[in-house]
């Protein structure tokens, strides 16, 4: 299997780093193709602008989604984003990996996300007609490949559960699990995440290398979240509301795009 | 009043530094005080590494919080940094301005929250004990000031509705609204949405603008979203989960933190 990591930690030491290095061991070891983005020891660009767009004339207006567009069209996209959709097309299963900073993720990879996921690559692709709105969220560039999070939070799992303070760690994921992967077409594997990464004891970091390693025995058969997609009947065209009915009575707010039955 | 925007778009052209402009007249021409954080202008900084920490040893072990926390009390944070959180407590209400890019905050942006909302600045804060989770969720440096987001969208308010195939805008913001706004102390306002951004259609922006300018009008007036204060009897402590019995029937998932009676 190929096996992409995109990683944004900024100390190679780090408790993010020993489960990094504990997986592709692991992935290696059973004979798995591993490459791995390090985000800061890459020094990856992380906002986007108008030198990402080689097509762009300088100082004219940004239009960041029809530039970003056009630049993805005409291939005059900077190599370091080219560089990262190839290993997204090379890969079998992507994997994130990162610490929650602020309930999302550290802003390296954001502009990852922000600068990989272009326009006519990761979004605006696909026809739009009465049956079909694009190819996304459930179609796209990455339909038939897999990916998920690995993550840290200073928070106990108690503060993430249902009634908790933070929010159910389901949903703070919710927009990049649904709204980032599941969109150009990646199926979802559940998160794998450890709670209080920062409590210095030592099970937890046991425990997390545990959980990795385990799903690094399983990728392939994992299974994914079973978000519904959009274009095959369950969502009204073009608002893209989903039908009356067909969530279950006690699935409400992020939820009932989860097919359960 | 003193107002800071916190303004993350790259081309002084846009749609979103328009309204950008016409706020500040608006402010300005009724004697408010405005200071304007424009992070592509000022390349902010995006990256939190071990460059924030003054009183780090470079190529030791980094352990964010930790060094966020002994440069925050060491007065060892650099420079850009202190001008933000000074511009933070000069303040009486901080709009943050963004255009919605994969549904979250552009990077540019998360890197100014990951950096400037340091570790015994915005988190890491006041006593924990049995009645008291440290100075969070409603208490904290920001306590006493007001802040809301301006936000643009590529897609339309259907998509982000209840049922919507984004999920609800409110959802989509709450991790911003409630995690990061409330957090620290801020009265959180709703935010200022405009749907459809890229639409090309021009009363797409003069209703943009319409409602800013009215936003601008009433800053002391907007009643804030009601989140519960974490210490003050909603919570158990430490689970930080809320008691049993004090949402409405039909409050779930993260709506359960807002207090409607």
């Amino acid at each position: 299997m190929k096996v992409p990591f995109v990683f944004a930690h900024p100390d190679k030491n780090s408790f993010n780093h020993s489960l990094l290095d504990a997986a592709i061991k692991r992935l290696e070891s059973q004979g798995n193709e591993v490459k791995v983005s390090d985000l800061y020891r890459m020094k990856f660009k992380t906002t986007v602008d108008e030198d990402d767009f080689l097509n762009h004339e300088n100082g004219t207006r940004l239009k960041v989604a029809q530039a970003s567009y056009n630049a993805t069209e005409a291939h005059q996209l900077t190599d370091d984003v080219v560089a990262e959709q190839e290993k997204l097309k090379w890969a079998d299963t992507v994997i994130f990996q990162f610490p929650i900073w602020w309930f999302s993720m550290p802003a390296i990879l954001k502009g990852w996300f922000d600068r990989v996921f272009s326009c006519g690559f990761a979004y605006g692709v696909g026809i739009h007609d009465e049956t079909h709105y694009g190819d996304r969220y459930g179609e796209g560039v990455m339909e038939g490949r897999r990916a998920f999070c690995i993550v840290t939070t200073g928070g106990s799992s108690d503060h993430y559960s249902q009634r908790g303070i933070n929010g159910p760690i389901d949903d703070i994921l919710f927009p990049i699990n649904h709204n980032m992967l599941f969109y150009p077409g990646f199926s979802v594997l559940p998160p794998v995440v450890t709670f209080r990464a920062d409590s210095r004891r030592e099970e937890v970091y046991a425990n997390a290398e545990k959980a990795v390693l385990e799903r690094m025995d399983n990728l392939a058969t994992v299974e994914p979240i079973h978000y519904r997609r959009q274009n095959f009947g369950d969502y009204k065209i073009p608002e893209m509301t989903l039908k009356e009915g067909l969530e279950q009575p006690d699935q409400t707010h992020f939820d009932i795009h989860i097919k359960r039955d």
